[in-house]
């Protein structure tokens, strides 16, 4: 399906250009396909995009040529003959002296070819490693048709959540649970799940990465479903963790306590405030509760056109919070070979606080 | 879900060392996730091989501790600090002047990673990428274990391609269709879909990669069902088209002409054959029945842990098959607003012909 941006292409091209100027780049290869779609609105799988100054022109393949003029903005397309990566660096080689790309995103293979498309003799120090990402951290700050996206994807899996609780019970497989939800996820037009469903039940609930297996639900003990949709091309990502049955003091101790810690941290959110505060008010509620050795893993990450982005919601991050981003808040305890806990919202960032695009109850569920 | 390869292990480690004694290599780095799985049998997402002619240690984090040592053949498992690959750099850099690596699954960052864990002395040298893939190549070669697999998983293709046959019908979306195969996929067991599932009707069949959409299925005109299974790890590919009501005589001349297509190249399967003639075989036929320029794809590829693997099964390919290969054989022929048709089987290679895995009817259907 052909799934079109309706952003605002332009805003995000002179941002390009404005970071490319301020940090002295001529030129700049674009080839990672999230940042290739959210700055030129192409969404097919092979892409090169060269950018200088005053020019841009998106390279890909005779299978895209139809799909890459409906949907590119502010780039011209060239139908490349054999290598898409090849051709755009001999364009950029036309006019510019060096080009910068991103190392996270490019191969050694890759570098081997972006260089055999550059003059030999100018080849030498013309390609440079962008010493921290470009295009993707101006994506963190989602602009107002992003926002709309991302709002109506965390809202499809909060139904997705409400359809599935009456449907949890002691007996069926955790791949079963899975599977309704990815069907009800699809029947309402979701393009996709944004990651592989975590189905994780009773003592299986202390494993973060716990995927959903052919372990039965049991009859007493957690039940942690974390799971998103991708609509319009972005994701959403929740968590619930519900308990089956009676639950022991510890358990919904532990409970109370993840609680507290995730609504506290997404009391934190605020333009301005560090990643690294906002890990820590999470964090510090844990530690005070005596759960604080338990939490194993950081608070949360950017979320958008993938489903992990900048920034990094963890210890220590000093990257301020900005208006527009949207970050998950997710704090988890996790006793291993006894039960786990985690409890996740996604937040767009404001001046003022956070807004929490998954409001769907998270208080304390017994079926 | 924790899978469990049961595979032929120590002939996999021999294979590799063999191969890196045959090329001169001292030392092996292996960090494509399918790699080491096939290599050592660990299965999580965070992986680097280090690879002597004695010594074998996978790197990996906190995460896997457990299942690392529980899935992890013939390597020590150590869980790294900080980061994996890096270490496993350093530990290369002790036992060997050299280390090879794969400059296609290998990132620029990852490189300067690597380089970073070796004494800044002696990094200089110190990897050299590897000319041609090495365990992937070795993984084209299915062994008895692997067979069962992916006949396993080319058989539960069928069986849903059988469930979803009478479902087919006018007025219903792609997605629709798409997600109850892949409903069904999950209940049967299925870990996953191999790829996205492709769905297209009507004048969208035209397209080879048209994943399913919101569009209906036409009252009249082809349906093409592409799709596979992960089972235990491996992928199984099949593509199925059929007719909705009456077929006009160009479409049921253009389909025969694919399904001889298919058939021929399916029969001209056999060790010692080349890639080439095998889609030479499919083109052959497609060019005499008049439909040749519209076969606008290679013939098929390679499947196993990954659902497009070595060989290419293309025009002028020079390598040839080899017992326990497992291919795709997949002919189509594509007018461009008016309709397509593709048909694919996964046949495992022998001495003396093929085996079709997906024994499935390809016959005219009509629905």
């Amino acid at each position: 399906m052909l799934m079109r941006n309706s952003g605002d292409f332009a805003g995000r091209w002179r941002a390009v250009r404005r970071s490319m100027a301020r940090q002295g780049m001529e030129s700049l290869l674009v080839m990672h396909l999230p940042d290739v779609r959210w700055l030129c609105g192409f969404t097919g799988s092979n892409a090169a995009l060269a950018v200088t100054a005053k020019k841009a022109v998106l390279f890909t393949d005779g299978r895209y040529t139809i799909q890459a003029r409906e949907e590119t903005r502010g780039a011209r397309v060239a139908i490349a003959g054999k290598s898409a990566l090849r051709e755009s660096c001999s364009l950029l080689a036309e006019s510019a002296a060096k080009a910068w790309f991103d190392p996270q995103h490019t191969t050694v293979a890759d570098l081997s070819l972006m260089r055999s498309g550059v003059d030999k003799k100018r080849s030498r120090g013309f390609f440079v490693p962008l010493e921290k990402p470009l295009v993707s951290a101006l994506r963190m700050v989602k602009d107002a048709g992003e926002l709309t996206s991302m709002t109506r994807a965390a809202a499809l899996g909060c139904d997705l959540f409400e359809t599935m609780l009456p449907r949890i019970e002691a007996g069926m497989t955790e791949v079963a649970l899975a599977a309704e939800l990815e069907f009800e996820a699809r029947k309402s037009g979701a393009e996709g799940m944004s990651f592989k469903t975590i189905v994780a039940s009773g003592a299986r609930s202390a494993l973060p990465h716990g995927r959903a297996t052919q372990a039965t639900l049991p009859r007493k003990g957690f039940v942690t479903l974390d799971f998103g949709v991708i609509l319009n091309g972005y994701c959403s990502d929740m968590t619930r963790t519900v308990h089956l049955d009676g639950a022991t003091g510890e358990e919904r101790a532990a409970y109370d306590a993840v609680l507290e810690a995730q609504e506290t941290a997404v009391s934190a959110v605020r333009a301005g405030v560090t990643c690294g505060d906002v890990d820590k008010a999470a964090r510090d509620v844990l530690d005070k509760a005596g759960w604080g050795k338990h939490f194993t893993h950081s608070t949360g990450h950017g979320v958008g056109l993938e489903i992990h982005e900048q920034p990094r919601v963890a210890a220590g991050q000093e990257a301020p919070l900005e208006a527009g981003m949207v970050i998950t808040i997710e704090p988890g305890v996790y006793l291993p070979g006894k039960f786990g806990i985690r409890i996740e919202d996604m937040v767009a960032v404001t001046e003022t606080g956070g807004r929490i695009l998954t409001p769907v109850t998270k208080g304390w569920i017994e079926l």
